[in-house]
């Protein structure tokens, strides 16, 4: 995946965590922060966070900290969040359907048109207001409504094909949930939920606690 | 969260990531590998590889390479995924219903043996066999089944409490799919999978992209 920025994917990964925490002080109506209190909630260093902040110009004073409403909006912009998106999904099974369903996306501007399946129970079926259609009418829809996010949800075997596809169109960023690592030109951003690492990941951390507890006794 | 090694959390990131792609290379009957190769395949240096296998004592030979089977079960047990794990589930909405139906998670020692919510219209439902119960019952379920891991699917507002439930049962582990940071005491282990997060940054890199295009302009 080509990159346009010096920021490196880590500062760019704590982003929506910031956004996050900042909402969550917004709806308390705590209006000014400091990186200290920031790091306080987030668990990040307050050096850290200035840090972080500064790649995308700071926005502090010293001695007051952090207007929490404006710095939210200021994150936001960088994130691309006061844009709108237009997504398709391709894959109706359970998590094609959670996605489909999760109304906070589209009130962060992700607007999902399409959903697509090969499976002919599935085909017709309403997912919130929006008609399952056949996966091969996808590439055309994606032309036809300039979709710029394409939300892989197929199984493992047909991942790479439904990439493809999504590409094809001209969907500009993949969102894959299928465990696979898609083959696809430098030029699309692919993103990557793989629930099968992340569990794993507990797995680990539950073993190396057993091993610690066994040495202990 | 309490740690009980020296092993950085990147590290143990990446490890569900070398058991996958060694997975895929005994797929495709591949039974040495060199650390070069699996840098070509998973993207980190051959030198970054050679590090992390190192912090569990390394498995290479020196102008051999790796075993690919070997390295392959030796990581399988650094994961605990020559363990069992019995898991609940608690929110038997559309994310619980797919981590309920993804049939890898049981192939690889994660058993669900419970699934929990309080919406009457789906209590007594079956999902893979397993009939939905009341989210009051979950706690001494829990207690009764030795239940290791809670995946918690539940929507935001419900979900400290889910938490504690969870907590109070006895389990060691929290997956948790709810877009909050949840309080547990330090010796529960927590795993965030945030969508909302993962979904920002492909907006994020939309946006840069967009920026760099526009000035080349």
């Amino acid at each position: 995946m080509e990159r346009f920025s010096n920021i490196s994917m880590a500062v760019v990964r704590r982003l929506p965590k910031y956004y996050r925490y900042l909402e969550e002080l917004l709806r308390n109506d705590i209006k000014r922060v400091s990186s200290q209190e920031l790091s306080k909630i987030t668990g990040f260093t307050a050096s850290q966070i200035r840090q972080d902040l500064n790649c995308f110009g700071g926005f502090g004073q010293q001695g007051y900290g952090y207007n929490a409403e404006e710095l939210h909006k200021e994150i936001g912009k960088i994130l691309g969040l006061d844009k709108q998106y237009k997504t398709v999904i391709i894959g109706a099974g359970n998590i094609g359907h959670a996605i489909a369903n999760y109304s906070s996306f589209e009130k962060s501007g992700f607007k999902t048109m399409g959903i697509f399946d090969v499976d002919p129970d599935i085909i017709g079926e309403k997912i919130n207001n929006i008609t399952v259609r056949h996966s091969s009418e996808a590439e055309q829809f994606i032309k036809e409504n300039d979709i710029t996010i394409g939300i892989l949800c197929t199984p493992k075997p047909k991942s790479q094909e439904a990439a493809e596809c999504l590409i094809n169109g001209g969907v500009k960023a993949i969102w894959n949930f299928a465990p696979v690592d898609l083959k696809v030109p430098d030029n699309i951003i692919v993103e990557n939920v793989n629930l099968s690492e992340s569990l794993f990941t507990v797995s680990y951390l539950l073993k190396e606690k057993e091993e610690a507890n066994a040495k202990k006794r």
